[in-house]
């Protein structure tokens, strides 16, 4: 079986983490720079992570998420900070492609002007893109961590306005996602079933 | 180089596919069902996706889906649908859970009642999480495709009133985004360069 096939058939989110094994910045720092590269509408890569990993800022967090024990006993638990599209960024999130001849500049044009007719005054379409592309960020260090023997808890369950202000976010942010990584305690449950692709899929 | 994380180095969307390779039902359900063990909160699993396959319903979708050539170059185009994020679903959802004796009955009890407090009269959390769930089915449906040699092309370009009445999607529900998933052509860009992980990473 490919490992990746192998990885999502065994993946499963964690509850319990080993409060007793930290990650070094270093790793935490190439799991970012992992999620990354996952891809974002008109490559805008409008998200950011704060990588909560001192007792001190965990507990802070712990207080508005919740209370969850996993987001002190993991390694580092990431607040996921979607930022609402704004179409003004892409000619800036698309330099370095034009710059290095992938992408010539008469195209990188016409993005901006369809992230234009896109995003703007649109409010609800500039927060589902902060979501979409915040999520498949997730989901990228979700499978990153994976690959490096280590597990994740994400979660939704925290107050998201006191975490825009605990944790300074700006205007146009918002928290998105928290997420638990670090090593797995042994008392995890396994996969919980999903339904049948038979209810999930329409061949049309 | 762990297979995982050379598939997060090397992957890109892709925007030109062979139009004359297929897929085979079969194949585009396990990758379906692959992409159903993405996780979602509560396990509420709130998406779906119609496999646009057949160059009558991929005419359909590309009129409504800004022309865009891929939609009907690609072997197939998924129509990923997310559902309004529904507390009352909670049970059902987590049964067999409860009945493989993987999680006890009180915790899916807990679950529902969390659910309640997050969603109920909540709608723009209701679809902030349908966003979510269905994104991160995206994710793990794009790493599934890059597994098995396929190429992928997310889209949030179309007219998403349009597609929810050409596709008959139920009242609450709404589209995510497309995927365009099949063969790539030799002529796609490589991967476009990302900001500097010190631009997007706050270690606190």
């Amino acid at each position: 079986m490919h490992p990746i096939i192998q990885a999502i058939e065994e993946r499963r989110t964690v509850n319990h983490f080993d409060p007793t094994r930290e990650l070094s910045d270093e790793v935490i720092t190439d799991l970012v720079r992992l999620a990354t590269l996952a891809p974002s509408s008109f490559n805008l890569q409008n998200w950011r992570l704060i990588g909560v990993r001192t007792p001190e800022a965990k507990a802070r967090l712990r207080q508005i998420g919740w209370d969850q024990p996993k987001i002190t006993e993991a390694a580092v638990t990431f607040v996921v900070v979607g930022q609402l599209a704004d179409h003004q960024l892409v000619p800036d999130r698309l330099k370095p492609a034009v710059d290095a001849d992938i992408m010539p500049q008469a195209v990188a044009t016409g993005w901006a002007g369809a992230a234009k007719r896109l995003y703007d005054e649109q409010p609800q379409r500039q927060r589902d893109e902060a979501i979409r592309s915040a999520t498949l960020g997730v989901s990228t260090l979700i499978f990153a961590a994976h690959a490096m023997g280590l597990a994740t808890g994400p979660m939704i369950g925290f107050d998201a306005d006191d975490v825009a202000k605990e944790f300074d976010l700006a205007e146009d942010e918002f928290p998105v996602m928290l997420v638990a990584l670090g090593y797995a305690a042994p008392e995890n449950w396994v996969q919980k079933p999903r339904r049948h692709v038979s209810n999930v899929l329409d061949l049309v």
